[in-house]
């Protein structure tokens, strides 16, 4: 792509470098900038420096916030005692979405998964485990997505705990409500079967 | 969507401002950034800033550039009795890639369309048929879109300048190259059977 401007040019190299934004589409991006009055740029320029500028991370359950702790270990009628283990912020941010969960998060991060380099050290893991030691954690809910790299996460953590008496728990797997069985995959289908749920306390969702 | 972060809502109320990024898609670009070492940001806010506030327009084409004259019209190699008429610089672009066009362009910004609210001024009509009537064109080509409002601004521009004695043409219409016969709309079609080409000239593209 031919550029009659560097500064255009350096401006569509740098939007380019975002996910899933191609040269062509950074191009509109910058058109669109440049059509608009400048204040439209500086408020987005300023929003997202102030962002990676001053956002911080949860000191409990590294969840993104503003403050030291988040708004939801903040929150003093949320149960401390139950605690949702999931990946990063999005999943927090889905289950509440869902008002279903009404204890606290714990933000991995991340999951467990060699291909990517990514090990248990690189992970919000020990704090976890800490917080399990010192007695704080009535019950873990394993909320991670059901691939390989979930349930190796999974089953780390639980090893490092299992000697603890505390309950787990992982999300229920099965067919999605409004799904055809016959587009199912063969595994969910299967466990659906052999994991059924008496039909009375169905009803009761 | 529930943030627990001000400063995160804000970037991702920003982001989803450009044209075609929902939410979601905000969302995704701004943890994006915040996995990323933090110059990432400061050179993205950096370009747009620079952008915004540097890029001018050419004074002879409307064309961005850097300099007060694009790089198009002070190149002394090209044909500047010549000149191609497009909407916008992308237009500049795209046929600039096709090394086709070997003399200047005079960028519109837009096409007439009242349905947008846009009218012949707020286009940069006058200063085309001002050069026009200083004798300092040759040929004009029309490369608007061949849609209504293209058309509409093409017989606009060609009723103001058609008594001076200059050529004026426009981008060949007809079936793309590739495309199969089955497929074209009728319009199009039957335009090309009517305008068709002697064949040997055909074989000469």
């Amino acid at each position: 792509m031919e550029f009659s401007s560097k500064l255009l040019e350096n401006a569509v190299n740098e939007i380019s470098q975002l996910p899933g934004i191609g040269k062509r589409t950074a191009l509109r991006l910058a058109l669109h900038l440049l059509r608009q009055p400048k204040e439209h740029t500086h408020n987005l320029s300023n929003a997202l420096l102030n962002m990676v500028n001053d956002l911080k991370l949860c000191k409990s359950c590294n969840n993104i916030s503003d403050n030291d702790l988040c708004d939801i270990c903040a929150n003093s009628l949320r149960k401390d005692d139950v605690i949702c283990v999931v990946e990063d912020i999005r999943d927090v941010m889905a289950i509440e979405n869902t008002a279903s969960h009404k204890g606290l998060y714990h933000v991995l991060g991340g999951k467990i998964s060699p291909m990517d380099g990514v090990g248990p050290h690189d992970l919000n893991i020990n704090s976890l485990v800490q917080k399990v030691k010192e007695g704080k954690v009535k019950e873990l809910i394993f909320a991670l997505s059901p691939t390989m790299e979930g349930d190796t996460t999974n089953f780390y953590i639980y090893k490092q705990i299992k000697d603890y008496s505390i309950q787990t728990s992982t999300i229920a797997r099965g067919i999605s409500v409004g799904d055809e069985l016959e587009y199912a995959d063969e595994i969910t289908l299967g466990r659906s079967i052999l994991n059924r749920i008496p039909f009375e306390s169905s009803l009761k969702l």
